[in-house]
């Protein structure tokens, strides 16, 4: 069965459940933050970044890279368009979450449940208000513009792009941030689709069990 | 025709002119420099990066993701391996390059070219020293455990691992700095086989023309 390394809490790690999940691919979850020292692990993570896949002998780091070797190797119920573009735009559209967006959200999940929550640390306001005002604003103008009024994010079908944005934003709703609905209406209506679907619920449900902990 | 907007300077663009001369794609360079404020350039770049790809009606930014819009649409001459696992690998190499050692080499690149040559600023000896000790050794360590004996960096075959690797060594080189074969031999042997490769040779002909410039 395939192992895959890391903590659904990381953007990164759950777009790879997600994928398996949408591939109905079982898998293990093997609990391992990022920068885990032991040797197992460094010798399959070079870097020491999650989320890793394992698949037999076989080993990979990186969301991106693992979601493209998953869709070559379990073709079925794709998360890539066959279109040489609509492809290139979904992938772009994931690296875009995948580091700015993912950026950004990350403040508020870091500020508001992490460091108060789990590492005894005072939320840093400021950092708040400058993600609030500056980092996040350009951002959801962005998707603003490319997201369409229904369906999925881009194109007709679930994508890469879906489980990249969508992830990202988990993160800033466990910090209690949303998008606006009335400045940013598009992407609102989407997130509010997106947080609905079966896929995403079932994986919060499991992800509900490891925030409680942090009482 | 296709157009690449950047400066083959940055290893990001470096890695799409070698994509397209290796497929036999004519295409048009289109000089910019990262972070170009043009409304032209930030509505095909919404983080104001290069490279950017156009070609007719699309663009698309992201070395990575042009390079594999090129296969997709251009499939003559793969960059990509057929066997999912060895794709992934190539494409975890690419993906390592791209950050880690692009960040690495870049130091060279520019405290002993951009900055003293271009800028009018004194070389910063701590930061090479650091990079020097700290950054490169783990990854040049890494770099030697993978790399093949002979031939390609792995596989039978030109791929994006090649392209990525070889393009954030170039930059360290133009900063004077190269692998010592005492301590890496196999890395040293490859890059002095990429080196004199037709393709590199080529585009780093054309790149003189521009270092010149900087006197």
């Amino acid at each position: 069965m395939l192992n895959v390394y890391g903590v659904p809490l990381s953007p990164f790690v759950r777009k790879v459940h997600w994928a398996l999940a949408h591939k109905g691919i079982e898998y293990n979850a093997i609990p391992t933050m990022p920068g885990d020292s032991s040797p197992e692990f460094r010798a399959i993570s070079p870097l020491g970044k999650i989320p890793v896949l394992q698949d037999g002998d076989f080993s990979v780091p990186d969301s991106s890279i693992i979601l493209r070797y998953l869709e070559s190797k379990y073709p079925e119920t794709p998360l890539y368009p066959q279109d040489p573009e609509l492809a290139a735009q979904v992938c772009w559209l994931e690296e875009y979450a995948d580091t700015n967006l993912v950026q950004a959200c990350a403040v508020f999940f870091r500020e508001r449940l992490i460091n108060p929550k789990m590492m005894n640390k005072p939320t840093d306001e400021d950092a708040i208000a400058d993600a609030q005002n500056n980092l996040i604003p350009p951002l959801l103008d962005y998707l603003e513009s490319v997201v369409q009024e229904e369906g999925y994010f881009i194109g007709d079908a679930l994508s890469v792009a879906d489980l990249g944005i969508t992830s990202a934003f988990v993160n800033a709703q466990y910090g209690g941030y949303s998008v606006d609905a009335s400045t940013h209406p598009r992407l609102a209506a989407y997130l509010a689709r997106a947080m609905q679907s079966p896929l995403v619920k079932d994986q919060l449900a499991k992800e509900e069990q490891m925030l409680k902990s942090f009482g």
